[in-house]
């Protein structure tokens, strides 16, 4: 199989957007139309991919809205509905065990395209990960949320910040091993956003913040595709639950806020 | 309900034994006594948790061996029936998201007593956690395995480690809310568990390494618990895989290996 990053690049291309939908079927926030189904969260999402597929570079569910045995059924149907559909699928689970425990998480690789890997475990631990030649491992490295500060922006001895040494760190490990590694960088930071762009250029970054979060969408734009072609830019509860701010049906708003930030992120890249 | 620190010091003193048997029923180790069972990791299970209950000062199952509907399934009666058992069950998740994925996370301490945390997303991102006062938070702090060297022992500015750091944080962290913070430290680098251990005194430890991965057992056991009592020494594969390596039946072969690392270790504590 082609490399993710490939794949992703050609995705990219194919559809002219860099668009990440988050896939996030909070309980509390389904629309009255799903509920009755037999897997509200699997209905929902279905009528989300349908609708925004045309303007999605990937589709991005995360883990935590699918831990219970209701949960992982719809989770399957979904991975598998969207790369039925031609749409790569990036796995939300901010991983990161050791030796035979994740070998075990990785494999749900089987069935998604690539995911999400937190670093504070080191190499060893994400071996089983970035060993798949053929996915996409995306690494924490400046996260979006203000109290990332507390670790990831440490100074270290030789005046780095945590943050900037993982971004080295992972370029070692993709260099080393099978190119597959790209970084989490929010967009709320944006200054460290383009300095870790500068630094690392050849690494894909997923661009999280641009939605609910408020972050700054030119230097999402700008800075999430690597010299490869491949980088996403992700929204989640801006796409997936605009039709709570709409009298259109839910997937019709969903549609009109994927291609709405697709054209605004294209002004600038 | 009683602080989780509170619960777990009174049942190591009740049982006095500060091991906790983690509860990883990988698919391909299972003996064939259960295989045939409806939920065989829920069969394996409650056997295993039936024979070491009287030797267990906590039950610690990993999530990423149930992430799969009939996996939560069986998770979730293991849960039930260790908690009948007046057993207290850590969920070795290893957690660490933002907003609302992480409001979403922690969902999971409705069912379980304590839960395994990831530092790197900072303060706000375990808000969700470290808010719920009878709830037990282990911070990940420096992990069993060597690739934990890469992020963990980098050196800052002021010549501290980075997780040093982690622990000063988590101290400040209980301090400032419900003192229910502890961190996890393996017993694969005994040296730093020890300097952790006076760093720290107040938090309680859960040390894993002791079984399977050859670590330091006179070490876990005169480091593992705080000031309050509390803390957990883990075995996973050296007690419920014991079978494997005897003609006795599997829930017998783990109740002796549970009882043997609990004797091992009361010589030190």
């Amino acid at each position: 199989m082609t490399a993710f990053f490939d794949r992703l690049a050609d995705r990219i291309a194919a559809v002219d957007s860099v668009v990440s939908v988050g896939l996030d079927p909070d309980q509390d926030r389904l629309p009255d139309e799903v509920r009755d189904a037999d897997l509200p969260r699997w209905e929902f999402n279905r009528r989300v991919v349908d609708a925004t597929a045309e303007h999605a570079a990937a589709f991005k569910p995360n883990a935590a809205f699918y831990e219970d045995p209701d949960g992982w059924r719809a989770l399957e149907k979904t991975v598998e509905h969207a790369r039925d559909r031609g749409v790569p699928v990036l796995l939300d689970a901010k991983r990161a065990d050791i030796g035979n425990t994740s070998r075990q998480y990785a494999k749900a690789l089987d069935s998604v395209d690539a995911i999400t890997l937190n670093p504070f475990l080191g190499r060893d631990a994400l071996a089983p990960f970035l060993d798949r030649e053929d996915a996409g491992c995306f690494l924490l490295c400046r996260t979006s949320n203000p109290g990332g500060a507390d670790v990831q922006e440490l100074e270290l001895a030789d005046g780095d910040l945590v943050y900037e040494r993982v971004a080295d760190l992972a370029a070692e490990w993709s260099a080393a091993g099978h190119g597959n590694v790209g970084l989490v960088v929010g967009a709320t930071t944006p200054d460290e956003l383009r300095a870790v762009r500068e630094r690392v250029p050849d690494l894909p970054f997923l661009v999280p913040g641009v939605g609910a979060q408020g972050g700054d969408v030119e230097a999402a734009a700008t800075c999430a595709t690597a010299s490869n072609g491949a980088g996403l830019v992700n929204s989640t509860r801006g796409i997936i639950f605009a039709g709570e701010e709409s009298d259109a049906p839910f997937d019709e708003a969903a549609a009109a806020a994927a291609r709405d930030l697709k054209e605004r992120l294209n002004e600038y890249r």
